[in-house]
Parts: C-alpha cells; structure tokens; sequence
C-alpha cells in the first residue's frame, strides 16, 4: 500500500523531504485523556498491551490528535522476556517487577528463544490492525529494547537507578551474560523480522540504559548484539536510540542501521560530525514542553536551524513526560512542521 | 600542623608524588561493619551526621581501615537547605524527602543565606574533631554540592529520575530560579569558607544531578554558579565533580578550581585532552569493585596507565556502593598504591 504521507521514510533513508517529519517517543500514552479512557477500559497496562484491538486504538490516538508523521506501536520492550517464559508485572508508582529472575545457567537454560507467532502474537495482531486503520496514512514504527537495557531487567528484576546487581553480573560472570544476551538477541531479531512482515515500516531500538555502561563494557556488552540486530534487519530501515551513550556515537554511526536517536545531552553539531552518514532523531528535552507556547516554539526553531530540514526526523530526546499538556505537544508538533519547510 | 601523607594536596596542586593518592567516594558509610555499629548507635542518619563526635569517628574509620589518603568528613549534601531553613528527612528504602518545597518567590523569600556558624556548627565541629584526632596522617576533604545539584531537591522535594518539577521551573520561571540558585550559592560559599577555616584541606563541590540538563542549561544554570564559588574559594584546592557532565568538561576545566571529577563514562584520553592543565579524579566504575581480586587488580592497572600517576587522585567514577565487600575495597586501594609507584 502506499503511503500517502512518506516523510518519516524518506528522511530515514536519506532522501529529499519537504519539510522534517516529526514524532514523539511515548506519543500513545498517558498525555492524552483519550488513552487514559482505554487504559482505565482495558484495566491495566499488560492488559492493554495484550489486547490487540485496544493497543491498536490508542496507537492511532496521537495520529488523529497530534497530527504527527508516524504511529509507533503501543506495546512495552519487557514483552521479549515475557515471550522467553519470564513473566512480569506492571506495579502502579513502581514500574516492571520480574517475579523470578535470570542469575544462573539454570535459569538461562529454562528459557526459551522467543517465538514471535506463539509468544508474541498479541502484538503481531495489534501490528495488523493498525495497518489496516491507519489505511496509508503516517508509516507505523515497530519497536524492540536493546539487548543490554533487556538483559538489565531480566537480571535486576525491577528498575533502578544504578542496575548494580546486573552490572555485578558482567563482572563476576562475563560468559553468562553473554550468554543470556545472545538469547535475547536471537528472540529480538526473530520479533523484530515478524514485526515487519506484520506491516512496521520501521522499527526502532532503545537502548534505555546505555548510560549506566563504561564505553569499554558497552563495546563488549551491548553493540556487538545492537549490531547483529541492524546486520539481520533487510526488511526496513531500523533506528538505534541508545540514551546516554554519548560515548559510543560514531562505533553507533558506523552501523548497518539509518536513524540515529539522540538525546538533549547530545550536542547536535558534535553528533552531526561524529555520525557523518545517517539521519539523526531527536533531541529536544522533553521539560521544554513545560514552557509556554512562544518559548516551545523558540526552541524547536533552535532544534530544527541546529539539526537542518534534511537527514533529520524530530523527536524529542526521551518519551514525553505523562504531565505534559497535549496542546503543548502539538505546539512542539506544528512548530517542527512551520520551521522546516525548505 | 604539617601533614604526614600529603599526596593529595600535592597531586591535587600539580606538584611531582612518588605514588598516585587514592580515596573511594562514600569511604565512610555502610561497606564498613564498624560504621554500621555507629550509624546504629546514633538512631538514624540525621542523627549521626549532626552529631560531631559521631560524625568524626566514622569520618576516620575508613583511614584507619581501608588505608586511604585522605578522610572526607561524614555529613550531607543536604545540609545546606536544612541550614537556609529547608529542613528533610531521610526515609528507609527512598532517600531525602522534604516536607516543604520551594517553588514561589513566597517560598524563596522565607529562606534565609545559611550562616554556617549558628546553621551548620555541627559540622564544623566534626571537622575540628578529625582534625585534631587525625593528628596530621592524611589529609581532610570537607565537600558541599553544587548549587544546582542543591536547587534539584529543595524544588522537587525528594529524589527523581528526571527532576521533571525542577527542571519545569527552570523553562517556566528562569528568573525564580536563577534567585534561589543565587541564595543557595551564597550559602554555599560561606559554608565552604567556614570547613576550611575548621580544618578542611580540600574541598569537593558535587553536581550529582549535572547529567540531567542539556549543554545549553547547564551552562545557564549550574556553571555560572560552581564559578562564583570556585572564585571565592582562595583558602583551599577546590575539586569540582559533575557526574554525567560529560559536555563540559571543557569549560569545567577552565574554571578556578584544581581538581576535576570524572565519571566511569568519561573517556580517560579524550578528558585529559579536554581538561589539560587540572589533576584529574576518577574514575572506576564502583560496579568493578564486584569483581574478584585478580579482576580488580587488572581494571586499576589499566585506570592509572591510562591516566598516569601525576596530576592524578585515584577513585570511582560515583560512591563505593553500600553491597561491596570492604576486602575488596582495600584490595582497590592497595593495587593503586602498587600500580602507581614512579
């Protein structure tokens, strides 16, 4: 089918754009009252992740409403560990809980490689259905977590701040985390090729926790496996967005990927020289949406004169936060869309 | 009263050591048994850091224990809002909280500039015990955050991944801002003068928080005001340590201090070449210090040939985490000792 609003690819695959196609990571989410509506419906957040014909809603939701360039799908990156038999839960003010964890041979041997079809389904479905809804509108973005930000949580157990226990793992035990990140790679890319064939138009990589790593770990512990990801990925163009990886911009640049994402740590002319042959995605902090309309609009003009219209896709530098008002999103929105007409 | 162990101060002035000086970021805290007993002893946290005697003895444990060069004197960041009439408490398992905020020309005008005296005596006090029972072994470092860092949690009121409140205010209300960051700088520079007429030889300013602003903020709001105090501190060497500021380095740098801080994802080259003329701190990962001893010795050996052993304090890259075992702690200190013989 094609798509009747191509930007998104286009500047991803380094071709001419009109003006920047613009986005927002967490887009489909707790911004807008009509996603809070379906996720009080649906009853919890796995619930809502699990039911197709809902996650499917509410990823079109920021479509309608927002006028962005792109639906990424509404789903979570803990759904690999899920479909490897590590279930989770979703605690209110705690976030992911992992009942049991992987710290052992034994528990890495009680995993299974995920198998999307089987294990994975819901989403593969929910993928469908928007295709079908969106009917060629915007390009649909399929996701998946980095291997390392995935290993961190099935080790851990829960969030935190330092990852100390799955840190201590590449330390006390290098060729189990190897291993257990070569599971996890080997499930993600079977997730990610299934997710193209049910109609993603691209699919993104978050490494969320980068930043915890020593350039020297992050070399031996998450970009050979973000790179057998990009080398397997034929299907779509793919973008790696690894937050607080400062460090690694040109090993990441020299990928087999497109898109690049960076954060507001970044600076922009520093990552445009460091990662010369890619499109770049981001940066705006996701607090200057708590500034007025005159001084959100200030700063995407900044953003957008900094990135330059071509081989750039706007975003933001993180997932917007929960408490910004959607008007405000949509400042941001039609802002990229006013100051990048070439 | 003349110094047994002076290699801190002398690396720290840039003057020859015949070995690299070594201390570990939150020596004196919960990896030693012995502080447990004390902090134990004292009921709670606040208590023992507002009690001198308390606070002195388990300042000294780790000289006598783990064998560093310099004592840091136990206390808390957070003792600079407590003394401008900001009080917190400290909860089990969150960290600070504080029962008011400060977040309206209101809520600024009720505060006042801290007089360290009648604040913060018991710090000083504290210092003045060291002092004296360290009778000249090693040096005292006595430490304040910086303004920022101190702006963070007076605004947000406890802990937060993104200090999104804070940051909020500085995008909707930079003038309410720059007035409190004003307040706690003035604050701060009395208090820092005062620890080191009390008997500090050095003094660590720690922007713990710095990695959450973009470049642009963060020299907007958090560089202007470590210089005012780097300006003001003639008495002592100043060490200026802002964790995740990897951006700027540079400018950090070129400021009046004498020592800078680096974190684990700081490449060790690429900041000597950014940073040329200041003895450098840092930087190991304290997630290596899980690993065995033969593994810890390998990662020192490869820290200090990287850095050198002049112009150079050995540490972490963040405080020794509370699980490390102590062993392995002194097994850090110790290889640095060997290792950075001349």
């Amino acid at each position: 089918m094609n798509l009747q609003n191509d930007l998104l690819l286009r500047a991803a695959r380094g071709e001419r754009v009109e003006r920047t196609p613009v986005w927002t990571m967490r887009q489909a989410g707790r911004i807008l009252a009509e996603y809070r509506a379906v996720r009080e419906q649906a009853g919890s957040f796995i619930k809502l992740a699990t039911t197709p014909e809902l996650a499917a809603e509410v990823t079109i939701q920021p479509v309608d409403i927002l006028g962005v360039d792109a639906a990424i799908i509404f789903s979570d990156i803990l759904v690999i560990p899920e479909g490897m038999g590590l279930p989770y839960k979703m605690v209110e003010q705690r976030g992911p809980v992992f009942p049991r964890t992987v710290r052992t041979a034994a528990d890495l041997e009680s995993l299974r490689i995920a198998d999307p079809e089987a294990d994975l389904g819901y989403v593969l479905d929910a993928l469908k259905i928007v295709k079908k809804e969106l009917n060629g509108r915007v390009p649909l973005i399929g996701f998946a977590g980095a291997p390392f930000t995935i290993f961190c949580y099935m080790t851990e157990g829960k969030g935190s701040k330092t990852f100390s226990v799955a840190k201590k793992l590449l330390y006390t035990d290098p060729e189990f985390s190897h291993s257990l990140l070569q599971k996890i790679t080997d499930s993600t890319i079977a997730y990610l090729k299934a997710q193209a064939v049910a109609g993603a138009d691209l699919l993104q990589v978050f490494d969320s926790w980068a930043g915890i790593l020593s350039p020297e770990q992050y070399r031996e512990f998450s970009l050979p496996y973000i790179k057998q990801i990009c080398d397997a990925i034929h299907e779509v163009p793919v973008t790696v967005f690894a937050k607080g990886a400062f460090f690694a911009r040109k090993e990441i640049g020299e990928l087999s990927c497109s898109v690049v994402g960076l954060d507001w740590n970044m600076d922009i002319q520093e990552s445009r020289e460091l990662i010369p042959n890619k499109t770049l995605q981001g940066n705006l902090d996701p607090c200057a949406l708590y500034g007025n309309f005159e001084q959100i609009r200030a700063e995407v003009k900044k953003m957008v004169g900094a990135f330059g219209t071509q081989r750039y896709i706007a975003n933001l530098g993180h997932g917007v936060y929960p408490d910004t008002p959607p008007d405000n999103v949509r400042c941001f929105i039609d802002a990229v869309k006013e100051y990048s007409q070439v």
